[in-house]
């Protein structure tokens, strides 16, 4: 049964466009085979399976464009004649690869966050091996033309992420994406999956070719994943719901580099809308490449990273994954009272003063001045001279 | 009365050290006159005042460090041989300056909201003007060794803010301050007042004598305050406490460059603690001189700003000053539907396609397609030419 539902869903992903609210009801009410008998005309539908659908979209706030099963009908007809399952299924066999099922084990669970919008099927090129759970999985995007700057922070992050045992998933374009990818297959210390390239197109074509090598090697030691099957054009709206899933993968969106208006604000606002983090590097006010960044900042809920650790630390909220203390080397005299800072102020650097004058120069009672040196002593910033007083550590 | 109470205010501003939680609490019940009597030993005090100024401290929550009136006159009584309110007052007179008060017209009357720790009495070089109330004031500070990007940062800011009729409020000492005070001096288009150093010291000296001619420059066309008197030595403690001066005055306290410890983070939490708006101005993850920035972003309330209009969008919440709308070049399509979208990228760009290609590659309808068609055509990102479609604005 699974077989045959597999080669239905195969079907449905050339069928439906990403995100397709009806096919995505027909489904859950119908299932998928009987979705698809639906869907391509076999299989009448009857009044009560079509008040169900309407029922469901209006659940899932997805009633407003609904406009009943025939004109649904009319949208997929077009593509029927083009089904052709089992040589999508051969295709991707052919190049190593797979089509999983919600009903598969290696099904990434956090998908199911999706709700209606989870994917019909996944079509994966690389070899098989589990896929991380969300806590493990962390997205790196931002802008294709990225600065030497994004670059950089780009790789440091995706290589320290990635020897932390984290996979990196990413979009496999130019710039940040393909930074996060190399740098994720470089850091990967053990056996884990290092990194996922999630497309907007087929998976049998690596796109862009100028990255065909990266993705190929992604394919080898990670994996490249589609919800569209093979010979797919990358479409811009197939971009835009591509970034959906890059989002469920991961636990924490961090957009590394972005302009004002950037696919990767997309990818984050569908973070947000799942509730996962969202992580925006900082990045300089004269470039135009942190501006997204910074907009998210300011009117998203992003928090500012700026180190792997503080990406881990999004990663396991609960404390798990603590960054490293940062070494903030706290000056002694932090700990002091009010009375002794202005004490150790009043203090003479080269040349001693008396307790006399001490209470001059500090404006504090003798008693408090005594009490105070004494305090400072021991904590090794003040010492005597000859019955007077001076800073400890400086040349005297 | 009031040139009886400067007298008696200028000596206690000797006497006490800023924010003497016990004199500030005496001079509240008692007045300044009568406190100023008492503090140096003229005149008895009673229990009952005791009692009021140990409810007042714990009203304020100072309480803890209280331990009675003797113990705090002890404190005070070795300045007492020291004060010399009348020179003092003739040493501002003949620098150009004055003493203001509370009870003053010119007194900023935004100072109020620090309570108890509101002080004394303000030591001013500099000609006698309005000062600026808090929503005309932004406090720009930062590091002493800021970076080039800082620099230019903080020029940029002050200046434009300054152009906009906004006071900005910064330390006296190098680095962003300095450049803060400078670019505000080069912005200010007409009479109002440019900027207003807040020092640690007395005025009667420039500090740090690195910086004398701009300071000189800032007390002819601006403000130069402190709350010591002149000859006062600028501690460590007092640094500390002239920070919740300037976070006092301005309505919005922007961190332009700060290491992961630094003073311009003190100031940030007294305007937190002020209940008054933090921004913070984000830079290179690889800077040591943005950590603390990025730190407020993290920890703090700190608002991610990047340039003027943003600044003076956090001084007057309500609208009044809105940043120019950003050149956001939204992109025709934006507006599209989802189905329309899908249709747009189905579109060849150079040769032309027929309806009935167009329904398999975008998967709609016929029906769909043709009025998708009509739809792109009236915005002119689709053109038909002998019967076929191809998109609008390109070569064909």
């Amino acid at each position: 049964m699974t077989e045959s539902e597999r080669t239905a869903r195969a079907a449905l992903s050339r069928l439906f466009e990403p995100q397709d609210a009806a096919g995505l009801a027909l489904v859950q009410i119908a299932g998928a085979e009987d979705a698809l008998r639906i869907a391509s005309g076999a299989l009448a539908a009857g009044a009560e399976l079509e008040r169900e659908m309407s029922r469901l979209l209006d659940e899932n706030s997805q009633g407003s464009g609904w406009t009943g099963l025939a004109i649904a009908r009319k949208r997929w007809a077009p593509r029927v004649p083009d089904l052709a399952p089992a040589r999508d299924l051969a295709t991707m066999q052919r190049l190593g690869g797979r089509l999983i099922i919600p009903a598969d084990e290696l099904w990434p669970r956090q998908l199911a966050d999706l709700g209606l919008q989870e994917p019909i099927c996944l079509w994966w090129r690389g070899i098989e091996q589990e896929l991380p759970p969300a806590d493990k999985s962390i997205a790196l995007v931002g802008s294709r033309d990225s600065t030497s700057y994004g670059s950089a922070v780009t790789g440091d992050l995706a290589y320290s992420l990635a020897q932390r045992g984290f996979t990196i998933i990413s979009g496999g374009a130019y710039g940040i994406d393909a930074h996060a990818h190399r740098a994720a297959l470089a850091g990967n210390p053990s056996g884990s999956l290092p990194t996922i390239a999630v497309m907007a197109g087929g998976v049998d074509r690596f796109y862009p070719s100028g990255n065909e090598d990266l993705l190929r090697a992604v394919a080898n030691q990670g994996a490249v994943l589609a919800e569209v099957p093979p010979g797919s054009a990358p479409t811009r709206y197939r971009f835009l719901q591509r970034n959906r899933l890059i989002a469920a993968l991961a636990s924490v969106t961090v957009v590394v580099e972005a302009r004002w208006r950037s696919g990767a604000l997309n990818t984050a606002h569908h973070a947000e809308t799942l509730g996962r983090a969202v992580g925006a590097v900082p990045g300089s006010v004269h470039s135009a490449n942190s501006a997204g960044c910074h907009r998210l900042l300011r009117e998203g809920g992003a928090v500012c990273v700026t180190d792997a650790g503080e990406i881990a630390e999004l990663a396991s909220p609960s404390g798990e994954a603590l960054p490293e203390v940062r070494a903030g080397r706290a000056a002694v005299q932090d700990g002091l009272t009010l009375e002794d800072l202005i004490l150790l102020d009043a203090l003479p650097l080269r040349t001693t003063s008396s307790v006399e004058k001490l209470t001059a120069v500090a404006g504090l009672s003798a008693d408090s001045v005594r009490a105070g040196l004494g305090r400072l002593g021991l904590l090794g910033l003040a010492e005597s001279h000859g019955g007077g007083w001076k800073r400890s550590g400086t040349a005297g």
